[in-house]
């Protein structure tokens, strides 16, 4: 018999925080969420999540000895495995000691910080559309572009544990929009939700509307409306040519591609398809399958346990 | 007291057979080729690598009991693990059962087949340029662009032992030539050896000369050749943006180039630097270092050879 207990997993990220108890068989017990502060230092929004960590222990009606352990995902950069993290949304947090304190909330039981796309797609390897295979990239398409590796069926860390990092994969190195990062031609430059806003709104989308969002480029794209239409193609052939040069490099089996922009359906995923199999020719790359993630909003959390019910697949630090 | 006994390693190309006895440490302590037999058929073909193998097992005195097992890098495709090879270069070879046949030549020893640009990384990253790092792209670019890709320590397979196989990353969906794969703008289309010498024709070098080769446009463009080193820096630009693109997508260390072209030296790898540098400006990115190959010739058989002595590393097959 395995241990049966639930692990305690937490998902941090600019929008929201998130925690709940998950179970070995990777079901979501009980969680809950609150809107991530704004404009609080770093001890008001570890009290935040402290609290809500609380609420679900408390809502859940076990003891904190009753959990196997904690796992948590949170946006980057980080010094992993260390866990000090300087979330990009979450301005408050520089070298904050994440693990650390979470393991004095928590003495003596295993915790465990990752990477927030990481845990996404370990959550979509172990329990989601990339169940069952060995080589899957999980992407997150949002206000940034992210993903994770698993290759030869183990979590890939890589050097500094930034592997998976499709973002800046090199889709237009000529004509490309500047990339935040410096470089030109990035997948992000193109893909990122607020890029496609920029973009359609110099085709004379909604001009004067400084918050017009993906979603609603997405929405009108849906309608029938040219610009978001195009939009959707622009970002859907970019996602295709990076995941082309990432199949050929990696010999994927399986892309699972989640994140709000995810949600524009066959708009995003056609032409990302179209533009996948003009550029992936060789015999090995044809096999690759694209898929919409599977978990939804509780990918995150599955992702975050996963790193302590199969750590030999998903954790490979102290 | 590990096994000192050698391994006996084999490299099979389109230009040359190539076997040899090496020691644990990674030394190869003596060795034979002779050129790939063009117009023979499967058997003959196999009797000219039996013959080689033959002699240099003679010319060491070692008796076939003293060997630890065979190793053996093959040009691709091929199924593996079961290493039925089908070498794009040697016609002669459809499908052609080299692990069992060589499994008969030395019954009850380990018998390891792989690609030989995997076994090319395996060498550079046990003995060679990537030692003591772990993540490493190995690259070989000569009359194709190929590689293979450790991360995490450990050699990559892929789902059909094709990782690494950076020659079909995108560098230039829009204006870049059509792949012999079919796609457009691959990394090979670009930078292997024939497309730079019909580059270069087109551009008005030795354009009556159906047999120039690669080679003479580097030499060209090391005395100053125009067109040789305008040729050079398109082939470094490609491998450049490959390079940052695959940077990005596994948290590479080191990157090591071998193969005919790298010999170009600074007229190759200047423009790739700088190609590299202007496109992977993360933080993580900025750690990665582009080396020339260590080990030359040697590479293919010392890695064929870490097949055997450190098969954690670089064995994944049955």
């Amino acid at each position: 018999m395995g241990d049966s207990r639930p692990v305690l997993a937490v998902d941090i990220g600019g929008t929201k925080l998130a925690a709940g108890l998950v179970e070995p068989a990777g079901r979501v017990l009980t969680w809950a969420q609150t809107p991530t502060p704004r404009e609080l230092d770093a001890e008001q929004l570890w009290r935040t999540l402290a609290a809500l960590i609380d609420r679900v222990i408390d809502a859940a009606d076990v003891g904190r000895a009753d959990l196997q352990g904690v796992g948590c995902g949170c946006g980057g950069p980080m010094e992993w495995p260390a866990g000090l993290v300087s979330p990009l949304n979450i301005p408050g947090w520089r070298g904050f000691p994440l693990r650390s304190r979470l393991a004095e909330l928590f003495p003596g039981m295993p915790v465990r910080v990752h990477n927030d796309a990481i845990c996404l797609v370990a959550g979509e390897h172990w329990r989601g559309a990339g169940r069952g295979r060995d080589n899957v990239l999980g992407m997150v398409v949002s206000t940034g572009v992210g993903g994770g590796l698993i290759l030869d069926g183990r979590l890939i860390e890589g050097a500094s544990g930034n592997a998976g990092h499709i973002g800046h994969v090199v889709v237009d190195p000529d004509t490309g929009p500047r990339c935040a990062c410096g470089g030109v031609g990035c997948l992000e430059a193109i893909a990122r939700g607020p890029a496609l806003v920029t973009w359609a709104q110099q085709q004379g989308w909604r001009p004067d509307q400084p918050d017009a969002t993906a979603r609603e480029l997405a929405d009108d794209g849906a309608l029938g409306h040219p610009i978001g239409l195009a939009a959707m193609r622009r970002a859907g052939r970019a996602l295709g040519i990076a995941v082309a040069s990432a199949t050929s490099l990696c010999d994927l089996e399986v892309v699972s591609v989640g994140g709000g922009l995810s949600q524009a359906g066959p708009l995003l995923f056609d032409p990302l398809e179209e533009a996948l199999r003009a550029h992936a020719r060789l015999e090995f790359e044809r096999q690759v399958t694209v898929v919409p993630a599977a978990l939804g909003q509780s990918a995150g959390l599955v992702g975050a346990a996963a790193m302590l019910f199969a750590a030999d697949r998903y954790w490979a630090g102290d």
